[in-house]
């Protein structure tokens, strides 16, 4: 494809940025247009996660674009997880054995506002705000613009029109109501929404609680989290069933409930949190949905990339460095040179799909583990034998979540299919009463091995998996 | 609720019109609005399946509303799978090792004329034709439809409206349009589509090829089935890739190409089909899709049920079972008289989607077991013996196919989790050498059933199919 082509991108998020950027790199001439105000201008957090888990994913695409010390600048670190129980207790568990594998809590507004400075550094890259998408004519390659400002619509033509605009894309619809080719699409919202709070920070500008862990009151069927921020507040997240359960969304309508339902099941929480009451009133409760489609091309006139193909719920912290991925994916298929964007398209489809419905499937496997296996003994039990052997074997025991978080060089769909089969030996064999964390780690990294091996190739046996 | 409340049924065919026959018999008042003309007076077979597989489920509801005798006067038994190989060379595979349980190849037409005909006996039920519902207001109950006939648009106002108007209802879309709550929406096409062929009878009217059996000519990406019709004729599906593969239906575009691919991969069926050509530029191509939907009510007002619900691909031969089965489960929650319609709208779905989700799941599966497996010598093997098995311990052993097919009073998703636990079990039994086909049967069976067991127990603890 010749480097003089126009390339249109709607939507100038995370995902939106980073591929203007690299597009840019490579010498495209890039054109964004975004519905909302420059965010570097005008605060525009509400109602958007204010801040996100950044790891090794989305790490390799900064290194990619060469960001990767200027991020680092924006994290803190998270170990593990401080799990805090009914009366105000906690214990950590880390997310790997291996003390260099973390996550870090990153603003969305810093890290976004980063990657639209260095967009705009290339010349041949044009950031334009207050432009809605409407729609998209996917045969002729163009796409209708609302300027919020003058109120005007207007036609964008381009050679190629990339849709980076989240789990609302225009793009997307368009394909829906288009009815033009066989759409395969779905929109799976979970039972639970979830609702932004804050723990402000101390006179003196300290953490309230400890700064260096991703916080969690887990109740079995809803639970409390919290994230730190640079300036000393954690974003706190509260995920509740709207409508079931004694508590709920629906029936927490005013101060005395809302208190009591704190007081009861997150008392160490309220403590540092005086202003509940304002935050839980102003801000919205949101749904937390899922969103999977195919083909993401049509032709090689269009393309879907990040949430707008393939949006996920919070769980695993991967919604950010899944669509970060996707741009070093892409990115590896240009470098292939292809005979045409068609085919460059439906290559960057057919590799990368498998791993977005992978980690899909995967968040909301950790909805559940999140809001309640924690809890329960068994799983406790596992993840201290697994962070046993990463710390002891470091090269030869790696966990479900560290497959997932911290090994950018193993899709998420190899990911999830050897580290299921792992948790399901670990689980059975502490079951059966054949391992238990006291035993010679040498003796229980060959017996997890060993039956890890055999679950995958009985499911391989049944057809399964494949 | 009141018996004299009214209900408006939308969509007249085999799932609305056996509601309405079941409502009718209830006492209530029913109206049906279908937007065909009465198939009764008119030919409107084109483009849709002309016969269907028909069982236990199905059968349930027949029984229900007192059909079963009519029902079975036209219905032909099909004891198994007949299945040819590229060479012409057939064997036959049996449903079941007892000979009480087969399928049935039923026409369409002639069943949905027949629960019209019982409905329309009932006073209190009305059915209108030509009557094309638009959008459904499920705030306010009402309906709004246009007469194919004077071209009129009217409304149509309910106590209760129940959209039975198929895998494109138009009550779902209302549901996902309105964007008045969380609707949770999947439409997945298979990379396969169909088109309807067919076998004449002989001159004297017989069966050109064996009468009692659903004929399959597997060829792994692809595959033709066949089922009898009561004039001596069959029924013929082709089910190939629009796109994929030397032939497809992309490239079919002429005369010489299909003989060519016909003659190929299925001569003995060419030879009985003098008429394919006209059959294969005639018929449409159409899309094989799975539908799944949550939640199927709004409040008290409206309700989806049948393929409007749930529409899934035929390859499990389950569709209108599933369907029927729905009025079944649906009858069941009336006979609570629950305090509401929004309490029997809610029951209903709680119990019934779990099931519907998993005939949905399996009918995937069995795409892949027709077109492929059924030609693999290690599944040919554990058909076989799950045959010696149902033969030789009737009420002891019953395979995936029997539970899903035969019994009735199991649901589809407990089906669905101990058949395919089951089948996990003998392949991998087989495949380690440790049962055969030669071996002791009572030995087989418990070494079957305890590895059943085990994967069950093994799953249950991973905390995986709760």
């Amino acid at each position: 494809m010749k480097k003089q082509q126009n390339i249109l991108i709607i939507g100038a998020g995370l995902c939106g940025s980073l591929l203007a950027l690299r597009l840019g790199q490579r010498g495209y001439n890039v054109s964004v247009f975004e519905m909302r105000p420059d965010l570097r201008k005008v605060d525009i957090s509400a109602g958007r996660s204010i801040n996100l888990a950044f790891s090794d994913r989305g790490n390799k695409a900064m290194k990619l674009v060469g960001l990767e010390d200027q991020v680092k600048a924006l994290c803190i670190p998270m170990h593990g997880r401080m799990i805090h129980d009914a009366h105000g207790n906690t214990f950590q568990s880390n997310y790997s054995g291996r003390t260099h594998e973390f996550i870090n809590s990153i603003s969305r507004g810093e890290l976004n506002a980063l990657l639209l400075d260095e967009a705009e550094k290339h010349e041949n890259v044009k950031i334009y705000f207050n432009k809605k998408c409407k729609s998209v004519d996917f045969e002729n390659t163009t796409a209708l613009f609302k300027d919020y400002k003058s109120k005007d619509e207007f036609l964008e033509d381009a050679d190629v029109i990339i849709a980076t605009d989240g789990a609302g894309s225009a793009l997307r619809k368009s394909y829906y109501l288009g009815k033009k080719f066989l759409f395969s699409f779905s929109q799976a919202y979970l039972t639970h929404g979830y609702k932004e709070l804050s723990i402000l920070p101390k006179d003196n500008g300290d953490f309230k609680i400890y700064k260096n862990a991703l916080h969690i009151w887990p109740r079995g069927s809803f639970m409390l989290i919290a994230l730190p921020n640079l300036d000393g507040s954690f974003t706190v997240t509260l995920f509740l069933s709207y409508d079931e359960g004694t508590y709920n969304f629906n029936n927490l309508t005013n101060d005395e409930r809302v208190l009591e339902f704190f007081s009861k099941e997150f008392p160490d929480a309220l403590a540092v949190m005086p202003n509940l009451l304002e935050d839980f009133f102003t801000n919205p409760t949101a749904p937390l949905g899922t969103i999977k489609c195919s083909p993401w091309h049509y032709k090689g006139n269009t393309l879907l990339m990040g949430d707008a193909a393939h949006a996920i719920v919070p769980f695993y912290g991967q919604g950010m460095n899944a669509s970060f991925e996707d741009v070093v994916e892409f990115d590896a298929v240009l470098d292939e040179n292809l005979s045409s964007w068609e085919a460059t398209f439906k290559t960057f489809e057919k590799r990368r799909k498998k791993d977005t419905d992978a980690i899909a499937d995967l968040a909301i496997d950790n909805f559940h583990e999140m809001k309640g296996h924690v809890n329960q003994a068994i799983f406790q039990e596992k993840r201290k034998l697994e962070m046993a052997l990463e710390k002891q074997f470091p090269k030869d025991y790696t966990s479900k979540y560290a497959l997932v978080t911290f090994n950018e060089d193993i899709g998420y769909r190899e990911a999830m299919l050897r580290g299921r089969a792992q948790d399901k030996a670990i689980l059975n064999l502490l079951a059966d009463k054949k391992i238990d964390i006291n035993g010679d780690l040498k003796t229980i990294l060959e017996q997890v091995k060993q039956e890890t091996e055999a679950i995958l190739e009985d499911d391989r046996i049944a057809g399964l998996n494949q």
